[in-house]
Parts: C-alpha cells; structure tokens; sequence
C-alpha cells in the first residue's frame, strides 16, 4: 500500500480537488491579462467578499509561509514583536520566514492551552518588557484551527481581539485549516473573522484541495496599503494569476471549500472514535479538525510505521498525528484503526 | 476579437501547454511526499542535468521574480552590487525585489548594445568605484534572450564570463526566455550555460507554457550551499511540489519546450518579414527571439489599439513591442501584419 | 606641510571644536544614567526645540549615514522609493545604507539643477512609473547644502514640499552642512525646514566641530512613531549617550554652530574669490556653502598634489573639490590660492 | 547622594576613563584622514594584534548591538540560526537587532549553566531540528563574562569550540565585559580566544572607560572578507575614526584595560564579601567579573531604593544586579554593603 499509506501524513500530502481542477482547466483557454488583472482573479475576490459578507481586501500568494509572512509585515516593523503560540507554524515551521519578509521581527512564545493562546497569556507577554531594549509587541498571529487540531471559538477570538484592541496590537489569523474551523463549528466565516475583531486573515487552499495558493483576506483595508507592491517585491506576485485565483472559484462557488473541510473533519473524528477505547491510546488533544493526535506506545508506533503507515512523530515520545484530508478514504481510516487496535495489543 | 488580440502583448498572456497540463494531471494521483520528496520533483531535476549534460543542482521557485533574487541573493551580500543591463527585468520590472530579497544590494546599470552586456561596459562599471563608501561588485547577471528580443552567442557569453573571472564576479543568467534563445541559435543549453561560464541560471517556464514556475539551475554547485533553506525562507517551497515539477517533465521528456520556443520565435520572423517593407516602419531591435520591437507612428499605434490589438509600447515614443507566444497563432500574425499595413499607409 | 595640506581635503578631517569638547568635558563628571535618560540628552534635545521653534522630536545617531538611513525608512516601506539627486550623498557614498535599512527601498535618480533637485524633475521621476512593477516613489529627500556646494533657497524648499504634498510624498532633508546653508542664507532653521514644509530633517554636527554625532529632528511627529526602536535595533542607541549630546550643548547654547559655519563659508568665499581671475581656472559651481569646485588642469592638479595640497577629484577630468572647515585657517586658504595660480600658469 | 548613589546600576553608568580621555584629546590635533585611514587606527589595531599575539582583523563600531549584530551577520546567512544562552544579551537586550542585520537569522535559545553555555545544551539545541523548515545552526555565542557575571575558562571555551567544529558551526564571543573576563582568570587574551578556538570577538571598550566603540577582531581573517563594506553599509563607519579608535590606544598601551578591570572585579569582591554573612542575603551566582546577584527579600529592595541606591531588579522577585565599574569607590561599596546589612535587619 505505497500511496495510500502516505494519506495520514500530511493534508498537503493530498492532490487537486475535482472543483479546483475543473475551474483551472476552465480558465486554461486562450489568452488572459497577467498579473491579476483578469477576470478570474475578479471573481475569485468577489467570492471571497460575498463568502465573508463584506468588503475586504483580497490577494493571493504562493502558499501558506508567503501569506502569513507577508501579512505580519504589513502590520508590524522589524523592531516589532508578534505574539504567537510556541507551536504556532510561523515559529516552528516556516525557517523564519515572519523574520526574514518583516527584516527582523521577533516572535514571542506565549503558552498555551491545547494549542490556544489566552488573553491571559497575551497581556503577560506583552506587558513583559516594556523598553527600547526589546521589540515592541504589535501583532497577535492565532492558527485557526490550531496546528494540534483544536478550534478557537467565536467568543475566543473575540476575548483575543479585546485585549489586543487594549494593548494597541494587530490581530492575524493564520487560517491554514480556516475551512476545518468553520466546518467544526458550523459558524459562518464572518462570524469566526472580522466580527470577531480579525484584522487579516490568511485563509487556505493548499490544504483543502488546491495546488498552490492562499488567499491573504484584510478586513481592516487600512492595513491592506501598498500591500500589492509587497506581494509583488516579495516574488509572490503571479504572472499568469488565473491558476491561482480560478481553483477559488471553484471551491467557493459551490462550497466545495466546506464540503471537503466537514468531510476531512469527519475523517478526523472517525478514526478518534474507533481507537478511544482501545487499551493504552489516549487523544493528546480534543479532536475538532481534521488531525487526530494520538498518545501510542513507542512500540506500537514502530509497529505502525512497518506496515507501512506514514505519520508525523514530532509532539515527543510516543505521540503521534494523523490527518485527514479532502479526499480521505474512510475505508482506509477504519484499516488504519484496526491495525492501531492490532499492535496497541501486541 | 476580444481575447485572440491580446496574443501579442505578453508572452505571459498565454495559457498552459497541452504536455504540461498532461503531466499536472498525472501527477494529480492519490498522495504524494510534500516539500519536494516526491517522485516527479526527482525526475524534473533529473531532466534537467540530462538537458544540461551535468550534475548540475536544481531547485523550483514560483516565478522569475523570487527565482531571479534568490539566485542573486546566493552571490553576493547586501553591501555589494550587481550589474546589469539598463533594460534588464531585474531593475525595471520587480518592484527592488533584488534589493529586498538580498537585503540591499545594489543594481549597477550598464549601458548594452542591442540590449546586450559588453565586457567593456562591464568592466567599466566595475571599476568605476573600488571604494568601501559604494557597494562592491560582486555578480553580473544577463537576460537571455534579452528584454529587446536579442540573443547573446555563446562566445558572448564566454567572453563576458572572462572578464567575471578576472574581476572575481559570479555570473548569473536570467533565463525567462532561456528557450528561445536556444531555439534561435540551435545550440544546446550546456554550450550557452556552463560550458561559457555561467555560474547560475534561471530557466524560465511560465513563458513557456507553464502555470507557474522557474528552475533555478546551479552549475557552480559551491553556490547552492543552502540554497533549499533560503528558498523555503523566501516562501518559495511549495508543499505540493509535484504541482510544479511534473510540469517540467512534460515540457523537457520530449522536447516540447524546444518546440514550442521554436514555434513563438518562428511567429515573431514572420511578422516581422511581413511588415518590414511598410514606409514607416522600421526594426528597433534584430528580431531574434519571440519579440518584434517596431518604430510605428504614434496614429498607427492609436489605431492599431483602437482595432483590439494589445501591446506594450514601453518603449518609448513610437515604439511598440510585440510578443508571440507557444500558442500564437500565425493567421492572427499576418492579421496584425496586415492591420500595421494599412494603419500606417492611413 | 604634512597635516595642514590635509585642510581642504574634507570637512570631516578636521577634528572637535573647542566648545563642544568644553561640553564633553563637563559632562565627564560621574555617573550619569545610559541610553538617552541622562540630563544631557534632555537639555540638547531642548536647545532643538529652541533653536528651531517648534515642538520636535528629536534623536542622535552614530553619524548621517545612519541618521539618513534610519530618517528615509521610517518614511517609506521596502516597496517604496526615494526620489534623489544623483549626486546625493545617499546614492553616491553611503555603500548601499539607505537599501540596507529599508529592507530595499530603491533611490531614484533625478537630474539637478546646480545639484538641486527641481518640482518639474521630482514630478517626471514621480509619474513615471506608477504600477506595481516598480517601486512606489514615496519620500524626496534634498541634501542642504547639496554635495556641490549650493544652497536651497527657503522658496525652493517650499516648491519642492508642495509638490510633496501633490503627489504624497515625504520630505526629508539630508543636513550634513545644514549649518553652512543656514549661515549662507542667514536665514533662520524653521525657515529652512518645517516652515517650508520639511518633515524631516537629519542636522550634521560632525562636519561642524563634533566627533560623531547627527541629530534627526522629526517635524512631523506622527513620522516619529516608535522612531527610538528603530535606533535602538540598529544599533544607533549610544549607551553612554551624554557624549553624543553634549556636544550639542555645546556648539547650540551660545551659536558656535553659526559662527563656524560661517567662517567655514568665508574661507570658501575667500578661495574662490582669490583664484577667479586666473586664467584657465573656473567655477564648476557657485560658492554657497564650505566647497569650493575649480575646473583646473590637468597638469596642475598633478602639481598641487605634488606640492602636498590633498583635495577629492571625483567630479571629472579636471575638477577639484576643497572644503573649507570650522577650523580652515585663512593663511592656507591664501597659500592654497597662491600655488593654484603658479600651477595654472606653469 | 545623587550621582554616586548610581555607581551600582550598569557599568555603563561611568564615564570615560584618563588614559583614554588623554589619547582623545592627543588625537584632536590638526586634521586627519577620514574613515579610519589615520594613524590611530593604524595603531590602535597594531595594539590589538600585539596584545592577541596574532595577525589578527580590527574593525571598530559605535557600539556593541552594533559589533554583535555585524559580526553574527558575517558568521551566517538569514535562514541560519546563532545558538545562544536565553540570559545573552544579543537576546534579551538588543531590540532584535541581530535579526535586523542578518535579515532573519533565529535566536536559538540553549539552557545554561550558572549563565554559560555547555557543549551539551549546544549539542541538543543544534541537533534538534535538522529539516528545512527551521533555520539550521550556524554560530554559537558566548557571553564573556556572562549576563550575571561569570566567566568561561579557557578549557570550557576549547570544549565549546571543540563541539562547533564538528557541527559545522562558527564561533562567537561577545566580549562587552571581556577585560573583567581576562582579569578574573588571569591568563591572556589570546589564551580565552582564539587558542580556544574562538573566531571572532567583540572587545568592549565602552564599559571600560570608553566613551562609544567597540572593536570587531577576526581571528579567522576568511570570516572577515569585505567586513569593511558590511560596517559602512551599516553605518557603523565612523568619518573622524581617530575618537573611536585613539582611546583604545590609551587603555591598551599602558594596560589600563586590565587595571580598570581588576579595579572592577575586586570592588564586586569586596561588596560580596561584606555582605555574604547578612541573614537572608544569598548570591545567585558565584561572582567573578564586575557584577554581584543578590538575593534580597523585597521589602530590604524597597528600603535601599528608598536611601536612593540605583540597582537593576530584572532577574526575578527578590534579585538585585549591583555592577561595578572601572571607577567605583570602594567607599561607596561598604556603605551599600552597611546600607544592605540595615534593611536586610529591620
């Protein structure tokens, strides 16, 4: 089982949605204006303000490092700070990348609570220092949903933006896994974004079914200033943008985005409740998403992983996480539970 | 004609070629290693050292712009200088991304004939100032073909590789028609890269019917130390690498990208023998690669853009740039021919 | 004549005059508190305000490199760029600084007028390109008096901020002889800056008697937002900060910045006047400020060299700068003219 | 007791020394040639080869954020990280700075031990992560002496670089309080450099007696290839050097560095041992350069802030950081120690 066995490593380990693949060949014909200037790119924006039910400001990088990269630049300077979960993916993930587009911002590692930051949490790091001799706290940066699977509630980010208001900083979500949170919470992305006092968010495609791409959604379009030069300075301008923006519109014109989001999710909490009661496994964290973060013995992972199973091994001893994707297989969710439930009791 | 007459404004315009789209789509099965892990990302670079005829690094960026300062960015520091063409894309159309990605470094502008670099000029501003108050040169970069749709020989380029090495520059190739100048001069990228002493190029793929990405090709391999670190920095790793790797085996496994430079090129010939005995009109450049550079009225213009037709005309006062593409369509170039013919004689 | 010859070569070979090193002296006394928070750094800031009228902002760096640097990039993002003479300081000797601390902010280079900058010059760079393939002209900056020698007239300043204004720009002004224009003109600060519409404005002390040490005064205080970070990180806070602005006092509380600047300026008048009538020898420039431009010859440059005399020829075949200084002793300035004549003449 | 009551706050406090006082005004003689091209420099740099005992590189800043920042940028690439101790200053003082200059490069933080770095925390936090989504480890910096006063002796710097060397990383001492570093162990610069296996140190000059400047010293000359360009495009190059570089001939010629030092150290000594038999006072860490941590009760904290001592509290509840410098008064030491040994009693 090559292929299929990779399906719990990584949601980007997934291809092209059918949706997202049907609008690219759509927009595959004759000739278009570059550099955004055509009319999927228009389309694709038009979506994004219908879905969010105002109107934002829309622009598409490359991929998820770019996007967040990007918008923390344009809501900080370098001798500014941005205030993240010690698992956030900016810091752990992105090879400094929030450090290298801002030329040298620092990130604050604040402790979290399954995988979210807290007011509390916020106002502690912030008030910290208070001198010229360290960088100023700017910007909040939340990962929705978390990158342990967990969901901010509404009233969370909203407590979030409160004191972020109270201390003169930024809000930014990072929305790698935005669709999964929606669909977890079955709450409209308005409500989960700039009605819960987001200034800018960095909302997913990679993930959720598309090749490249991911949409940089500002809703406080003060803050979106210039932001066309930065992407475009910063390679992460598209010259033939439609194969970028069309797989938008086929994922959002039908709610693809949403469909696939609930059945990842779905996945998710499969394979959580065929394992719960297996002897020795524990949920490290609740599953709300589409990642199942499972305390396994170090035997059982070894055993796991000989037959064939790839999964990320990263959360210490004896964890392990499994995602799911747009295009999970269940069956092959209910094999790799029943091979949990084998080498758990071998 | 709405969308047919934008044909000859930028190669970009155009959409993806039938081999690349093919290989997207047969990538686009079940899972696959994300970050470059995957089978067809190895095969791509494979290609391209077959191509080459050596064991040359490859890496892949999303556009010419972050491949391009990426590639210069590893030559040199921020306190040094880069000199290029007065025309080059680096300088007039990247928004200071060479400066940003490199985090200063300074373009010096040389004066070209026919668009091209000499070793005169070269030398000339590369002595001009050897002081530390002025950034220190330290690269050259060419664009092959260049801005204005001419073609550095190879004893061009070796010639401008000697004076590199005896003023201790690195050489970089900016090569976002690299195709086309291949097809002009019927030599093999090896005898036009390495073999004349190009430290670095950027093969150019969009231009030639890719969606999105650029190859960046180490032939001094030194230089590459790092170099995946600094594009995954730089927001230039896609996860779904496959998506822009498997693009390139379409286009390099049968010589499609041959084909297809020597289809634009051809384009460009035609209109420029079908138009080249109209009073009025003369050839500001030599045509060849892909691009007919035309001295027209400035009514012709007028008219011509009052017919559909969409060019740029950058230029200057009078001039007009068109560009033909892997798709171009010979009848619509001796339509256009035809239309100059007639706007000019108006 | 081994030292003395060295007078005319820069304004920045002399060393510190005698009041600000009287200052420097009283404030050796003790313990006093680091970073700025000392009664130095106070009183200097408040001989500032009073000097110039109004209730600025104001900082010390290292020396005007920084101080332009840090001034141009609290002005403009990365994306942006500054419209500037090409003979400005910035552009010329300051080995890439103002890219540096912008992260990449491109200089664009305007043709002058007696090496001023023009609202019709400022205008054509400032429309000329206007998307977002290249970066977005957002600052002016004007060196007073300019590299050459002349002076900006308070009318002229005031032409330039309008159009300023017109076209959204900031307007920063490089000071590194602001006291030599002042002294020309003998017209006051305010009138010179922010009652012309300067922003901001970078006052050199080093040139006029200091051993390190620039001011950035911020007119438009919104522009001085968190500018202390911005020193701080790039390493421009000086940690016993009384040497940096006691000095100030110093040259401030009773003018001796004039009174040198004024002298300064004589001995320029008087060189060029001494040497106007001999043969072969013009003013590349009018006399303004401390510098004095002869076109000479070629053989007489060599002889001048030869006899000691130490003066930059960076102007072109048969130019020379010699600066006058707080210091310049007027019976080398009568000697300097003396053998120019016998050179001239030989 | 105004002034003197903050001889214990920072050794930055004091002010400049004699010999370097008599070597600045020595230098303010006449004028001299601009940007380090003067006979000070040329001396002081011959005193720093002669008292390392080796042809090593001087370069001189304004200060040490500065000397820090470009000497860690010089080590290492923006997507490279510097191992350091979460006490460093390069962390925990200096706004991001290092960030800034390297245009990226992360802080790894390593655990220590009594303030200092083992090659075991190095080892750990350098094999960490070994993938391209975290910056890869390039340098390790040590603090000599360290933030709460210790110091490394020779054999544990040999281990420190014993471990870079087979990791492939380059070796960093920030040596602001170096002098009190040498002095305490009595054994030579050289022997605590780069006998030890240190490529490159900054040597503190500003807490010593020094008005600004520090001195950048390659012993590995490789790493300090076109350091000259990368100082001035930082603006770090002073234009009259002779202010920056006469002091350090007046504390190396004669020795006063090592005075000055040891003057330090013993003030600290004599304080601790005054104290060491108070009730309740305990010293956090061993003292062995110019620094004593006290562990007060907070109430003894209050009441000496009260009698107007000036101490920093930074390192917790109940932690007081007294420093001592090149020119406390032993008198004032045993009053604080009879001040302490009153509230502490009360």
């Amino acid at each position: 089982m090559p292929d299929n066995a990779q399906q719990f490593a990584s949601d980007n380990y997934s291809g092209i949605c059918p949706e997202a693949w049907a609008a690219m060949a759509e927009a595959n014909q004759g000739h278009q204006r570059a550099y955004g200037d055509d009319e999927w790119t228009a389309r694709a924006a038009d979506h994004f303000r219908r879905l969010f039910e105002t109107d934002c400001e829309v622009f598409f990088a490359f991929n998820g490092t770019a996007a967040n990269s990007l918008a923390l630049a344009s809501l900080c300077q370098s001798y500014h700070s941005v205030i993240c979960s010690e698992t956030a993916h900016v810091e752990t993930d992105e090879c400094g990348a929030p450090e290298f587009f801002s030329n040298g911002s620092k990130l604050l590692l604040a402790n979290t609570d399954n995988g979210k930051l807290t007011p509390q949490a916020i106002r502690e790091i912030a008030l910290k220092r208070q001198d010229i001799h360290y960088p100023k706290p700017r910007v909040v940066t939340l990962t929705q949903a978390t990158e342990v699977g967990t969901v901010y509630r509404p009233e969370e980010v909203r407590a979030i933006s409160q004191i972020c208001k109270e201390l003169n900083l930024n809000l930014h979500m990072d929305g790698a896994r935005f669709s999964n949170a929606c669909a977890f919470l079955g709450c409209s992305p308005a409500e989960l974004t700039w009605k819960a006092g987001v200034d800018v968010l960095c909302f997913g495609g990679t993930k959720n079914g598309m090749a490249v791409g991911e949409a940089i959604v500002f809703f406080n379009k003060d803050l979106a200033e210039d932001f066309d030069y930065r992407c475009k300075q910063a390679g992460q301008l598209a010259s033939k943008m439609r194969y970028l923006s069309a797989p938008w519109v086929g994922i959002l014109q039908d709610d693809a985005w949403l469909k696939y989001a609930n059945h990842a999710n779905r996945c998710a909490q499969l394979l959580a409740e065929l394992v719960t009661d297996v002897p020795g496994v524990s949920l490290m964290f609740p599953v709300e998403a589409n990642g199942v973060f499972l305390q396994l013995s170090e035997p059982a992972i070894a055993a796991l992983t000989a037959r064939g199973w790839r999964f990320y091994t990263f959360i210490g001893a004896g964890g392990a996480r499994f995602m799911c994707s747009w295009d999970t297989d269940e069956a092959r969710v209910r094999q790799l539970a029943a091979d949990i439930r084998e080498v758990m009791s071998a």
